[in-house]
């Protein structure tokens, strides 16, 4: 059985510690404000090691956003076995953990999302995914009516939207924003003509 | 009484066939496909004389955008003295005729709010507004509490994500999307605690 070349760890490991930096580094400034030679220095790595990592500054951002849209992935996954409107509940629960513990860069992400193409379809993808998620959970067949499609989709916007005036103005408890959150889809599909899927 | 001097009008008229010149060209095109060399030339007006009316493509672009963003204020601005819920689905309704019209360029809006910073400073504004507005059709005093706030807000980012969706599938009727809008309405304001606002 061939073994993996003894460079690959420190190479993922290296790679995991630059998307880190990156995830701190565009958290407190904006993607105009970093340049590749900073990330380098604060790296302490030379400038060709971190071409040699990510070739272009939107390479680096996209794979830095990459890895925290699978982190939230990862961190959302609902816990098996349980009803649907208390799997959404969980889930919406570690993922605004998840945004009040990185309300910077999130606020960021909601502000800049279009300043970089690559930026735009990797949060769409993810909007597809999340939408495709809440349908499978509830236990909707593929494809989905399009009335269906259309509340889990836009029920993502409101979300953003939600976390948008949320992050500026703070005046809701994270438990009063989820419940918010909750009815609203709730409200959504029901006027989708779904109301049995989910009671909160 | 002092008049106007005689150029004004003309100045003012040039500036609105310029803008309109620019809706056509941001609808069919990416912002970084169109050069200002390009609008001048179909504009049939000198490169310097474009400059004069807008310094740099970007306020050319946003220029356009706000421009629409009135025509689109305007177009919604409710009958008076009807029922709130009525005036809602009035302003709703020939939203919607206009996305339609313009679903190319609308469709481009959504796609690249973010290219441009003014751009998103613009929309931002006009859901601020429109918020605002929806909040005072319905009765509701300033400053409305927070759930309501955030509920008006986060359905003008549910709309977004409604059309974005509406634009790519086209599988639901204007009315079956505008009726499907107005109870995701009226379910967002109701979990907000104002189920007596808005019936519909």
């Amino acid at each position: 059985m061939p073994r993996r070349p003894f460079t690959r760890l420190p190479v993922e490991e290296r790679r995991r510690q630059l998307l880190e930096l990156g995830a701190e580094l565009f958290a407190r400034h904006s993607y105009d404000e970093i340049s590749m030679a900073r990330v380098a220095r604060e790296a302490k790595i030379s400038k060709p090691l971190l071409y040699h990592y990510f070739p272009r500054k939107q390479d680096f951002f996209v794979a830095t956003l990459a890895q925290a849209a699978e982190q939230v992935r990862v961190l959302t996954e609902p816990p098996p076995d349980v009803p649907p409107a208390e799997a959404l509940a969980a889930s919406l629960d570690a993922f605004l953990a998840w945004v009040e513990e990185h309300a910077l860069a999130y606020r960021k992400l909601l502000e800049s999302a279009g300043s970089v193409p690559e930026v735009r379809v990797l949060v769409d993808g993810v909007r597809e995914r999340t939408a495709q998620r809440i349908l499978d959970g509830l236990g909707v067949a593929y494809p989905p009516p399009p009335r269906l499609r259309a509340a889990a989709h836009a029920w993502l916007w409101f979300l953003d939207g939600a976390l948008h005036d949320w992050l500026a103005h703070r005046d809701l408890t994270r438990t009063e924003l989820r419940d918010f959150l909750l009815g609203a889809l709730a409200g959504a599909l029901q006027v989708a003509g779904e109301e049995a899927l989910l009671r909160v």
